[in-house]
This record gives C-alpha cells, structure tokens and sequence, in this order.
C-alpha cells in the first residue's frame, strides 16, 4: 500500500492525557500482522459527547453509543477494525452488548459508561467472543497514554487508511491538553472507510458544555468534508474529559475551544489527505451568500463534483465546471454578480470570464498540492469553507477492486 | 472514439413528421470533418413546449427559449455544438439575439417563435457571425425529415457522444407520429456532455396540453437518469407539435401521452448507455417508501454513489454499500423492514443478510449488461425507477483529460 503524497511527514508527539491509559491487540478478524483491537480507559469522572453519522440505518456500536449518552461518562472505548458491525440485526445487538459486557466485569465499571466503536465490512455477523476472548489481556496490558501509544492506538483503528492520524493542542494559559486520534479514508465508504475520531482532554467540563463545544467545531471540521459525497453507517466522534488537570471549563473556555477546534480540522484534513486516490487538497470557499447553510450546499456542491474533481487532478483550470456546480445547488446566486478564484486569480465576473483572468496563472496555482478555490456569490454576506480532495483513476481503482 | 459497448446496435429508422424540415452544416467551431450546426424548421401553427436545467446560471440560449414560450409557436430550432454559450454575460445574449434575427429575416417568421439550443465548452465567447454565415446556405439545403436528415440532426448535436440517439413511435389508433433525436453522454457534464433532446409530432394539441404532457414524462425519464449527478447550465427537452396530421389530441390524449413516454424513455436510456466509461446499465426501483418523492430521492441517492457504482463496474455484490446509500439518503426508512435485491436474489431483510443469500447468484446477475437494483424501503406504498451507469476509470480518463 503507498502511503499518500498528501500524508505528513511524521506521526506528530502526543502527551500523556492524565486519567488515560492504552492497549492494543491483534484479534486476526481480518488483517494480519497488525493490531486491529484498540482499548482506551478513562479515569472516574470523565464526560463524554459524541457526534454520530445521520444515517437512517447506523450501525449497531452508534446506536449503543447514542443510548448510553444519556448517562454522561465515559469510562471506557472499545475499537475494532474490519468489521462494522452494521446492518447485523439482532445478532449486531448482542455483538455489542456482549463486548460492553465483557469490559465491564473485566474492569468493574458500569455497562453504561462503555463506548464501542466498529469499522469495517458492512452485513457480517460475527460471533462476540471473536472480539470478547482478548479483553482480559489487553486489561492487563494497559499503559499510560502517550506518545507510543497513541500511534499504536491510531494504527489499530485503521481499514484502508495509509497512515495513521494524530493531532494535539495544549490548551492557552493552562497545562491541560487536547488529543485526537482519527481514521478515515473515503468520506465515507461503508467498507473500510468510516470516519473515526476520538479526542482526549484533561480540562474540567460539564457534559452539556463538552456536547455544545464538540458540535460546533464538528460543523467546521468533520462535517466540512468529503471525499465522495458518501456517509458511512459508523461515522462517530467521541470526545472524552478526564478533568484530571486543575483546569476548569468556565475559566478557559475560549482557549479550551480554539484547542479542540484546532485537533478537529486537523484531524479532518488529515482524513481528506489520505482520501482514496487523493493527490490534491482542496480547500473551498463560498463567501457572499445568502446564508451561512446555503454557502456550505454551494460549498458542498463544488467540493462534490466529479467534474470539478477530475478537472483538479489533470491540473485544468476548466472553471466553467465551478459555474456549473454553483448552478446545480439549487441556492440563490446570481450570474452576473458571481466571482471565482483559482489561487488568487480572478477567473469569472459580471456574468463571464474575467477579461485580464490568465489561464496561466490559474494552471500554476492548480500545479500545487494544496489548492485554493474562492466563490463570491454576490447576493449576501454568509460564508463556509469546506475540504476534498481531487478525484483520480485511483480512487476507481480502490473501490471496484477493493472486496472481491 | 469507442463506441459505449451499450450502445443501439442501430440507428432507429425514423418516419418524416409533416410540417418539418430539416439542415445540417460545418461550422468548423470545435470540430473537424463533422456537422455541428444543425436547423429544422417548422410550418406555422406549430405548438411548442419544454423543460429546462433548473440551473442557477442557465445558458444564454435556455433564458431564450423560456422567454419565448410564452408566445407558443415554434417554427424554427438551431443547435450548435462545441460552444454551450453559457457564462457568457451580454455577450452571450447578443450571440442568442442575432441567430434568432438573422434565421427570422431569412425565413421570414417571427424572432419569437425560434428557438436556439448550444452544447459544448462554458464561458468561451465568439461572434455571432460564426454561426449566423451559414444560415442562408441552410436555408436553402432544407429537406424534409426523414430517416437520413434524422440521423444527419442526431450526429450534428453531438459532443462527447459515442452514438446518435434517436427514437420514434406511433401513435396508437392513428397515422400520426411522435419522432425524438437527443443528445448527452454525462448527466451531465458542462463542457461536451449537456443533455439536449427535441421532440417532433404532426398531431393537433394546444400548447398548455402539449406542457402538460411534456412535463409529466420528463419526470419519469430524462429527471429519472443520472450519469454523475452533475447538472448542465443547458439542459433542454423541447417538444413540435405541427398539427399537420388529422388527429385531434382530444380523442387520442391517451395515446399520445403513451407515445411521447415511449420516446422520452428510450432516448432517457441511450443517454445512460452512453454515459462516459459506461459498461453496465442500471435500473434502480425503489418501493415501499413513505411518499414518491423520498423514493426517487433514496433512488438518486443509490445512483449516484460512487461507491455503489464502482462496485457494479467491479461486478461486486458489495450489498452494504447500497445499504449506506439509503442511509445516506435521509429520507424515512427502517433498518428492520429494508430488504434489498440484486436481479432477483433476496440480499438484505430483517435487518440484516438473507440466511439463504446466494452471493453468487447475485454475482452471475452482475456480469450481465443490464443490471437490476431494487431496495423495498417497507415503510409506505410509494415507489420510483432510475436508472444510472456504472463508475469506471474511462470516466475519470475522459473528464481528467478532456479539455488541455
């Protein structure tokens, strides 16, 4: 498997979380030679939110995750990958109640306080005990989180990722953390490509602040990406607050925010850079629109399509597809009062290309990794940025060949 | 060029609508050695309808002929190839203006009663005098239709199309015909792939009947296909009615409606089968929804991933991704009651894998050309048919390579 030409250089140093410890395991469900089993411990006391896919048949892990919301702490996350454990029925049911179960006796902590998270083949049953039978060994294996670890963490949640996500901000005038890991490959192929991401921090937060805090960087982060339009039954976001530090949310809120928001678009970038095929990061942005939703569809609309998305791989400055796609939104825009970018050429105004727009300049810009498209819709003042990736014979090469 | 290996194995033979005449030329705009100016004219009395792109930015000719429905006759049509005429601000209107003048004074009918349809590159200006040249020398090479200046309209309206698509039927019970070329190959791209399609009848209606009728089987055919879920700046459906038969829309409402159905679809389907990179057709059926528009929606949702898509193209019964595309869909649906079949094998029911799934009978029915997809969503008694292509690394050839 080549690693993506997008990817970081390195796995970037994470600090230990007080209140978090870390094992990994090797259950052989589906890989061979690497850990596939991810178990993540968390002190009494520690809050929990959550984020999860909108799909209308999630899988059996976000139901359970979902439900257990409700009762405001976390205590433990299990993790496996290869298998999704979605559209499993019944048997789904049992796989995750079994599994919680397990942890619970093993660790002496309530049921409800257990996170499971799955990612993987969609419609396979499985029995519990495929994933039961390594609990008491990775309990006792069990290590303080840290910088080791949580690369063995997110090496162990991967499916077709080509390199493992990590991301971590100190919280501003404290010594208290944010860390993130996160897998994702396709947004979202329900294969092997679901979006994980689970997120440390020792401040001191209430579970109705951390639930507010996680959504809102969500809308800006995770759910301000794609890669193929595709939403996977698993997409889960789990964010963990040990309060183990001396530091408490009402007192740094700001910085606490800005932390999280920072590990959240990382993250999300990390998972666009590592898109099926990608060789192009794209970041677009929608400004002069009606509202703050209607620029994020128009936003979406660009980051979607095909077209827009082949013609960024062959590197094409074929503007006229931008125009195509805005039109497509079905939002308000107006013809004659729209402008688009590439880099920072102006390529379109007043209803038609931009009379001084160099076709050049536009190609050099496209020439880069990391690209820039600007779309002023001329009919308000709201904005949205959103990120993809381009679309390569790659990404076809990957999902017509990937199961069989 | 390869010819879509789903492509007719014939050119249909196509009878003369009386009242209707038809041109071909070389403009020599884009292309070399082929016709790409096409003009068929009509003799008075002649209603007209249509539909159109709902795009935002619409082509200068689509404003054009929205404009000039209200006035309800058409007498004569002029399409171009190469040049879509979109995002081409004033330029753009004044290019409309002076072909609809120019075919008005040589002919001798009102301006308001032409109508002018463009395919090809968005945002390239050019002078009016490229097209209007020739117009006096078509006027003058004008023939009646007939199966050879059918085929000779179908070539000329071509972009990135492999084949002419053209369709014909009687009407039941009567002499009179309904005759449709069209034209598209993405659905739809915005450089060379637009989906056009012109519709001929010599039977007598009014124009708000005509609309009517127009309107209900553009839902259930050109709105029901999806190539790339891309929408064009210059989609167009326009139908002629000359009237020039003896039959009276009043007693033959019925078969009319049938035979302009006939013909919308077949040509609906040879868009599909030319699709870029095509190599399966897919008929997807959606039943059991809650309304008509959740099904066609959970029904585009399934076309136009690319996931599901790439699957077909791998001939992979990869179920779980159609589940994902339902859930996806957001539209009412229940996870316990979906069942899914692939041709007819039972997949998915109860929640979860068919016990007696036959993942190789549903393999069999996925080498086959025409592949049937149907999800029974189990919560209503509404349902709706789509039909897409597959996703193959031809369709990323064409679109990354298209234009440079």
């Amino acid at each position: 498997m080549t690693i993506s030409p997008l990817a970081p250089k390195d796995f970037p140093d994470m600090p230990n979380v007080p209140g978090i410890r870390i094992a990994t395991a090797h259950s052989g469900m589906r890989y061979e030679n690497r850990d596939d089993l991810c178990l993540i411990t968390m002190e009494d006391e520690t809050r929990v939110a959550g984020v999860f896919t909108k799909s209308l048949c999630a899988s059996a892990p976000v139901d359970w995750c979902k439900e257990n919301l409700q009762y405001g702490y976390g205590r433990a996350l299990i993790c496996n990958s290869g298998n999704a454990n979605a559209f499993t029925g019944a048997k789904g049911e049992q796989i995750a109640n079994e599994s919680a179960k397990a942890i619970a006796s093993i660790l002496s902590i309530p049921k409800d306080h257990i996170y499971l998270a799955s990612t993987g083949v969609i419609g396979e049953v499985f029995e519990p005990i495929e994933l039961t039978k390594h609990f008491d060994q990775m309990s006792e294996s069990l290590e303080a989180s840290g910088s080791a670890s949580w690369k063995q963490a997110a090496e162990a949640i991967t499916t077709t990722d080509t390199f493992p996500k990590g991301s971590t901000a100190k919280i501003k005038g404290t010594d208290a953390v944010v860390v993130g890991i996160a897998k994702g490959s396709g947004m979202i192929a329900p294969d092997m490509a679901t979006m994980l991401a689970f997120i440390f921090t020792d401040i001191n937060i209430s579970q109705d602040n951390l639930q507010k805090v996680v959504q809102e960087a969500t809308n800006d982060s995770f759910n301000s990406i794609t890669v193929d339009s595709d939403t996977s039954t698993s997409d889960s976001v789990l964010v963990f607050a040990t309060g183990k530090s001396q530091y408490d949310w009402d007192e740094n809120s700001e910085a606490f925010e800005a932390a999280v928001q920072l590990v959240f678009k990382d993250l999300a970038h990390q998972i666009v850079k590592d898109g099926e095929g990608a060789t192009k990061f794209v970041e677009i942005e929608v400004t002069g629109a009606d509202t703050d939703q209607a620029a994020k569809k128009i936003a979406m609309s660009i980051a979607n399509s095909p077209l827009v998305k082949t013609a960024i791989a062959a590197e094409d400055a074929n503007w006229g597809r931008i125009v195509m796609a805005i039109g497509k939104s079905g939002e308000k825009a107006n013809r004659d009062l729209l402008r688009i970018w590439i880099g920072s050429e102006l390529v379109a105004k007043n209803g038609q290309q931009n009379p001084s727009y160099s076709e050049k300049k536009a190609t050099q810009h496209l020439r880069k990794d990391n690209i820039k498209i600007r779309a002023d819709i001329g009919v308000g003042n709201c904005q949205a940025t959103v990120w993809t990736c381009d679309l390569t014979e790659r990404y076809i090469e990957i999902n017509a060949g990937y199961r069989s």
